[in-house]
């Protein structure tokens, strides 16, 4: 079956997560991603545990479907041989510090000149402009300085890093949109651009309502718990054995909560009657809600809710994740077969496409493992040449 | 100046938020971006505080440049003029519940006969297939199923849902990613297709490494505070005035944050020569870095450490993220005039083009603001034909 992207080629200088995760999504959708590492130690997350038969588990979650060429840039015939595949390419993905590329030579501004059609795009901490631009970053500093840490934690509480790195996770997604944006736009323009994506800018771009929050109120919004910031009720409650999460969106959801809570007198108390009331008289609400669900397990309510259509869920831990059955049904957890370390779990693709669906074709690729492949393949390079270079530590 | 996707018709049928950022992103980019809202109520944010001068600063904040005609769907005239609209789009996107476009007789299988090359995106919470699908859903329950809330919270608390509705905003990045995907496959296959996003699914996307390190360990991942699930020192540390938080990615890093506390020494400790050894000797090491760093101030660290490139940064409140240079040098909060409103700030395009750069062209639409203009251009109707259509409550 075809592939959305086939035919898109990336070369792919990225390292850890920002970048890796964008080509990743690439590459699941069929684009032939061509990661250039630094020869003896490659990216820096192949450094990072978990270890599997001394393969990087996180390394091998991000960088599935792609190829490995190690080059080294440092070096003048490194350099050129980086450009002559930047002309066979179509899109260039890089995640250093601003100014490294230029450092060694290989700025938007030279490799455009090698291939007008080139698509450019760089994930940084902090963007290619501005004040801070050649200031390193990583997810957590991100998280700190975007708003994002002081929204999250339990009311009255610390703020709170989010558990994984959306920093990185969320211009990685920027990305993609950025490069395939400017793919479309290719065809119209006929030439490339850069995307500048910044790891700060995207937590600002997901802060959701609260700068609308803060500017109608002058209030800094706080941690809020596990609280919907203006709708009630939107929280987890404890049951009987645990907790579940109830999302009573709307009022006629507010409503059927009540039913099934058996106190459907309190759906028409005229405290309660909208949202606005429900937020303004949450106080006396809560308290009257809680009681209720501390008389079931949470499976019980769970059942319930699910029959009259009242949003809800448990909280999940990762091993409940990776046997829900939802999560099963739609291949969000699939399992790789890499050559060293054997069959390993991650997350599948959720993009599902009708006609062109993405496919885990291959695992994460071992250090250099393409590296002849792709020279032989689009710079006609001969087994002398590949063996003369290698000796003088290009790749 | 051209934009990336002009000439792109998307007809969005989404409310609230996973949908409506999804059509947020591909109007900023330059689509035309037409939204099909209830008559009378419109889109269910439309009722969400905060407010300004009675129009919701939540709605206002998601659907700028887009273009808002109201139409019936459940009256057969309603159903005939959406259906005349999807032949002159080249998308349409819905986050109802699955099924519900079906029950209009509105589902993928009608829009495709109807025009065969639409690319049809519906993102929802658990996805159009498996058992979950027609369950209801809401960030809140998302969150909670898909573990991110497991993961994220204080060392020892409880499971913490992330402060902004990342289930709904991961589900409309990656539906983003398809639909562009899809336009970009059009080409090649000269047809559309279905792109199916659930919120679950994405979740599972953005656990990072949590699923890795459970299936190595058999532990199960908990909230693990601020810190770094594998790096270390990657935390917020105390100073003499509040917090700074602080990401030694490497050894290098490790070398110069030592050098900048004062205690080079300890960057040569053979207890914390490397990240591996630095996360097994966890214990020792915290308290002899977080006694240094009582020493200054949060700015004074700041400016010692940016001095010397050890990534750092202040846990910023919302009110400080208004005002940081940085996202304000790169346009990342913007100003846009809303008719009724007057100015709004909310956060700008992350996306960063060099010769198609994203535009903020409109404020929001007012209810139906655009149903004459838009009837009149997609479908020539003339006046007559539309008040009558108005008068038999059909927009």
């Amino acid at each position: 079956m075809a592939l959305s992207l086939e035919g898109i080629k990336v070369l792919d200088l990225t390292r850890v997560l920002a970048g890796p995760y964008s080509t990743m999504i690439l590459a699941d959708l069929g684009a032939q991603v061509i990661k250039i590492e630094k020869p003896e130690t490659g990216d820096d997350s192949r450094q990072f545990g978990p270890y599997i038969e001394d393969e990087s588990a996180y390394f091998m979650s991000i960088n599935r479907n792609k190829k490995s060429v190690t080059l080294n840039l440092k070096k003048k015939k490194g350099k050129e041989i980086l450009l002559g595949l930047v002309k066979e390419v179509d899109v260039v993905v890089e995640n250093f510090r601003p100014g490294t590329m230029e450092k060694l030579g290989l700025g938007y501004d030279v490799l455009k000149e090698v291939n007008p059609k080139i698509i450019y795009a760089a994930a940084s901490g902090f963007g290619h402009t501005g004040p801070y631009s050649k200031r390193p970053a990583y997810d957590a500093v991100v998280q700190a300085m975007g708003g994002i840490m002081s929204i999250t934690g339990q009311k009255g509480g610390k703020a709170t890093r989010v558990g994984s790195s959306i920093g990185d996770i969320t211009a990685g997604l920027f990305c993609t949109i950025g490069i395939l944006a400017a793919l479309i736009n290719r065809n119209s323009i006929g030439k490339g651009q850069k995307v500048d994506v910044a790891m700060l800018d995207c937590q600002v771009a997901i802060l959701e309502n609260a700068i609308a929050r803060y500017i109608v109120s002058g209030i800094v919004p706080q941690p809020a718990g596990n609280r919907h910031s203006s709708i009630v009720p939107f929280e987890p409650f404890d049951t009987k054995d645990g907790e579940i999460m109830v999302a009573a969106g709307n009022d006629v959801l507010w409503v059927k909560l009540c039913k099934a809570l058996g106190i459907e007198k309190l759906a028409y108390d005229e405290r309660f009657l909208t949202n606005p009331l429900r937020n303004k008289n949450y106080n006396e609400l809560r308290p009257i809600v809680a009681k209720h669900f501390m008389e079931k397990t949470t499976k019980e309510w769970q059942d319930i809710l699910d029959d009259i259509g009242v949003p809800n869920g448990p909280i999940n831990t990762i091993d409940k994740v990776l046997k829900n059955p939802q999560i099963l049904a739609r291949e969000m957890i699939v399992e790789v077969e890499h050559p060293r370390a054997g069959k390993m779990k991650m997350p599948g693709i959720p993009i599902k496409l009708s006609e062109t669906p993405g496919t885990i074709r291959t695992a994460a690729p071992i250090l250099g493992q393409h590296t002849q492949e792709i020279l032989k393949e689009m710079l006609n390079m001969n087994n002398e040449e590949i063996e003369k270079f290698k000796k003088l530590n290009i790749f």
